[in-house]
């Protein structure tokens, strides 16, 4: 186990109705606020109205900004901090799922930078300050209500790159899985793939000696694994979408990776697809996952693919690369099972474009610390995912 | 699930060398400390040399306050309470385990409230401030590190009670698992039936719908079976050390209790014990448990019980009954093995007490919320735990 330091500063308001803390926990920090959000499900559903009224019996002014997209671009950032400059704001409250967070966390950090909000994720400039940030989550998927790490995509460079600080952390997160119940099932079965791709990549690491840590991955997996079908099945079983709506919270905020070195090659490489394709985050992950898997596994990492094959999906195996094996045929069918597509093509991805992803995804330095992958690696990772091959 | 608050706002710094972070933290505060500790074991391994140096390198005034005894008394407290007013103390450092811990937190309120500390128990006040608080963790098991609770005993009144406010939730933690190498294997045996308890009050619940706790709650009891033979057979193996300090941290920060109701009915028995003959806390609770658990047994319980030990102990039985016998008998079992005596009569308890101890633990609304225990009840487990009754 390595080193660590680790705290988690966001005040979680976890359940049905817990919208009821929003007002007084927006007053501790002002009362202008701007609102950034998706699309349409939150009027369709009833949380726009919920808040507005929040804000009108507070006495709270506010802005918005709306139509944040899937992957949130930075031209929706550069929105919404000129809109906090011109306004005073005070808080960014984000609705929504990751995308709408993420948007909110780089608009918070930009309204206290001089320069462009890009320079943030080319190194350019740190964060160094930020306005307060809440969040009210409606998708159970990417963990970012609380984390300090955002993604943003730049569709001028075609370029998708992440960042983080400790001043992105949001100060409160209002949980109720109820707002989770018009979610439709192909983002239900992404949500849980992104999930659980945030397990593996911190799962499935080099250090050694990280039995609690490894026990409660394992626990996230089963979760997700018991309640996705669930939720699918039944969308307002509250039972499904609160464990789910907790589990993806719990698996990105530092507990898993904490005194370990994480992946992440999988995320890499599924951010050039989406950069290029536009396609939902967690559905790339599902399609890149058991291939990954499959492309790792050597004499050294089946013993760690076998624990995972056993400790969750119980196959009993005793060869450490049947077992292996059989986990990630598991991993695919269960991806499958959610109605998710098992390859690249299915959706639309292009066979010429996997080398020029593949080339972007691989640094010079390598990729990933289970296993190092380089640009002949990914490429064949987009190949066999390209096409569904066997596993 | 229940609806849930939750918030773990405690710096945590985990891993070998990490009294690095001590002088930075503390500056924060001030410079008057405040040093509170047991006995000489901080001397003889080196630690309280180690705390003084950084007091000298970084300016820091500081007076001691020794002697902590394992059940922290109201008297320390109160001459804690005391150095603090006198001095102009800004933060109170705990060097040492639990008991330490807790009887810094109450010395932290009590600084900053006319009245005498012992109040706080009486629930003649309320705990509205209190000064800030780090600690340095010498032991794993009460997870007191890492939340806002204190147990204190009163020797004049034989009373040993708790309280809790968010106000005693130490702003750092130093977690360094070699501070742990020299805690003899009685106190590490003792220190994980601890954990383990407070893993069982959180884990045996009435709450439906609360998969992902409970499969987390499972991960820690998994990681305190694999471990604690280990750290007893080699107290210097880091690996060991560190899995169960992280793990006692975690089992009482609130993570395990979110969204649960929790039962907590063999701890108040526990007090009761350790009220009356002053013995250590987790050995108690060894002790107790599997007679708790073997009294609350029933028709309806058997689910829970008969899944902890699929869960647990990998038990395959299919009739729920004796799944949950089985595990019963392998809790006892493992906390025998470990060293742990088996019964109260072997400790020194008296037949004669027993009634009293019953009594004092009962309330007139009764114990425990998993299966609620009234007077008779916990005087059955108690004489079946006096006698070290066949399981």
């Amino acid at each position: 186990m390595l080193n660590f330091n680790l705290q988690f500063p966001t005040r979680i308001h976890f359940g049905q109705g817990k919208i009821e803390e929003l007002g007084k926990e927006i007053l501790q920090y002002g009362t202008r606020v701007l609102m950034v959000y998706g699309g349409g499900s939150i009027k369709r559903n009833g949380l726009y109205d919920q808040v507005v009224q929040v804000f009108n019996n507070n006495g709270i002014y506010y802005k918005e900004l709306s139509g944040v997209q899937s992957n949130p671009r930075i031209s929706s950032v550069r929105d919404g901090v000129a809109i906090c400059k011109e306004h005073n704001i005070q808080l960014v409250l984000a609705v929504g799922g990751g995308s709408s967070i993420d948007c909110a966390k780089i608009i918070a950090a930009g309204a206290k930078y001089e320069g462009d909000a890009w320079d943030f994720f080319t190194r350019k400039a740190r964060i160094n300050e930020a306005l307060p940030l809440g969040t009210i989550l409606t998708l159970a998927a990417t963990g970012s209500e609380m984390n300090g790490n955002a993604v943003i995509s730049n569709e001028a460079t075609l370029q998708k790159k992440g960042t983080g600080s400790s001043y992105l952390i949001p100060q409160f997160s209002i949980l109720d899985p109820v707002y989770t119940y018009t979610v439709p099932s192909e983002q239900t079965a992404a949500g849980t793939a992104d999930i659980m791709s945030h397990v593996f990549e911190q799962y499935f690491s080099p250090t050694p000696g990280t039995f609690i840590q490894d026990r409660l991955a394992e626990a996230m997996l089963k979760t997700c694994i018991h309640y996705a079908p669930i939720a699918i099945a039944e969308p307002i079983n509250y039972e499904a979408r609160a464990n789910l709506m907790w589990t993806g919270c719990l698996a990105l905020n530092g507990l898993l990776s904490a005194g370990k070195r994480t992946d992440w090659a999988t995320h890499d490489i599924e951010h050039e697809l989406s950069a290029l394709y536009d396609i939902t985050h967690g559905l790339g992950l599902a399609i890149l996952t058991p291939y990954w898997m499959l492309h790792v596994l050597d004499e050294q990492t089946a013993v760690r693919l076998a624990e995972y094959a056993r400790q969750v999906w119980g196959i009993s195996e005793n060869d450490e690369m049947t077992a292996a094996r059989a986990g990630i045929k598991k991993t695919a069918a269960f991806f499958r099972s959610l109605g998710l597509a098992g390859s690249l093509k299915e959706i639309g991805v292009e066979n010429k474009s996997l080398q020029e992803m593949a080339e972007k995804a691989a640094s010079s330095r390598g990729l990933g610390a289970f296993k190092t992958l380089h640009y002949q690696d990914v490429l064949e990772i987009l190949q066999a995912a390209y096409e569904g091959a066997e596993l």
